[in-house]
């Protein structure tokens, strides 16, 4: 974790309530600063910016923020423009919505709009992203790799993320597209990198401090390979099945949390202190 | 494991290969005894007992096998004759066809074939079941949970199975469907017992010791529930999301091993001791 991050981020599994109760949404809405927070969509990642980017724009202002933009960039150039950095640093939530992770870093890798956003999170602004959204957030950022299938050789690919956290590597959808075995993979690959997996409608709220909590209504998945004393990943030719002996698994629900840089999972509401009430 | 068994078994998780290099079902008519083995074929969890039961009997016996004969049991009464149950005490080789696993123990449990398998496998005789066949091995069996879905109450459901698999829960079909959240909700509600999720094509071989290896194409997932200290499991309303802090995980391919007494992987092919060839 940088030390000297003020930011928090929400990483979503994807396919957020958005309609019913927006647990999640309204988390990020309420830390961004509720009626008095500029709120920025970047629709980077959607197929279909405009009608994405609209479509967020209505589910936060229902949420009561009065400032919602959607930045739909479409181009390094776009992503190059002082103004539309200068937005990012105005705000004071910035949310990257679902598509196509490669679609996000390639567009804004390097550019005005890229430096923007790590300065606007290290001065403490929260950034939060679903689906493909939240893949980007790690140094190392999963790709491609079908649910639903043994871990194999070849079956994971990767490439450089927006490395806003680090040591991390974020899978979304989770439960529900059976992709257990592409974030076994890429531990296996790199057992100093924690795996975490985010079921849908369920996010990461990640502090300063290196801890996360986990918001709404399924579970996250961590994987911790730190133990792991055997692995044959290095020597797997394409679609020969993985060995891993050793690797932690915990699965938390809404409410519990987890250290990062200690690796351990945290129960309780306070990120690892109770509180108790009554005698005694 | 119970002390005095003699036999082996193989699990095998559903859709193994009957038409290539059968690695698997060639490997259980090899230990059957090869062209002297008698093959017994149990079709008791098929719809379609009939056609399965022919289609097993064609394999096994361009697999090299002179003797094989299926068992299409149809009621208790019939699963109480004693000429099957001969049947059963004269087969080298006992194979559990798929289907649905309820069908197998409502047919079966304590009747005089129960019996009898139970007696045949202690005194020697292999015993292979794929699919449901795999899952009725064990003391409790999974019968029910939707696969690529987050753990959460009420979402597996579990039932008596053959015993002959002591202290484990087997599930199949498992990377393919997905089925790592209703093996963790298993093992959360009992972490003595071991859970092993086995992919397509792939089975493990459970020797008298208690040690299992690996065969197939794809892998086995091992969960070891006995260093988790914490889990909700038995607060969980039904679809509550299920927590469980360190559990550990393995993940076998062909030729590893797992040693289940005590919960150790085991590498090569040897099932923990290593030949080396060569100085030194």
């Amino acid at each position: 974790m940088g030390e000297k991050v003020k930011g928090f981020l929400i990483i979503i599994g994807g396919a957020e309530d958005r309609k019913g109760e927006c647990k999640i949404l309204k988390k990020f809405i309420n830390i961004s600063g509720g009626k008095d927070a500029r709120i920025t969509v970047i629709t980077a990642a959607a197929q279909d910016p405009q009608q994405v980017g609209a479509e967020y724009i209505e589910i936060f202002s229902e949420l009561g923020a009065h400032d919602v933009q959607a930045l739909n960039i479409e181009s390094r150039k776009e992503a190059d423009r002082e103004e539309i950095a200068d937005r990012i640093l105005d705000s004071t939530g910035i949310f990257f919505t679902g598509g196509d992770q490669l679609r996000i870093t390639s567009l804004l890798g390097g550019t005005r709009v890229y430096n923007a956003l790590h300065r606007a999170y290290r001065e403490g602004v929260i950034v939060a992203g679903t689906s493909a959204g939240a893949s980007a957030m790690s140094d190392t950022m999963i790709i491609g790799g079908s649910g639903d299938q043994a871990p194999k050789g070849s079956t994971v690919s990767m490439a450089p993320g927006l490395g806003l956290l680090e040591e991390v590597v974020v899978d979304q959808h989770f439960a529900q597209r059976g992709r257990m075995s592409r974030l076994l993979l890429a531990v296996a690959q790199n057992p100093y990198i924690l795996g975490v997996g985010i079921d849908e409608d369920t996010a990461i709220l990640v502090s300063p401090d290196g801890k996360f909590r986990v918001i709404g209504s399924n579970t996250v998945t961590v994987v911790d390979g730190s133990i792991v004393d055997f692995t044959n990943v290095s020597e797997l030719e394409s679609g020969e099945p993985l060995a891993m002996f050793n690797a932690k698994i915990h699965i938390l629900s809404p409410g519990f949390g987890f250290d990062m840089k200690n690796r351990k999972p945290l129960k309780g509401e306070a990120t690892g202190t109770y509180i108790r009430s009554g005698n005694g």
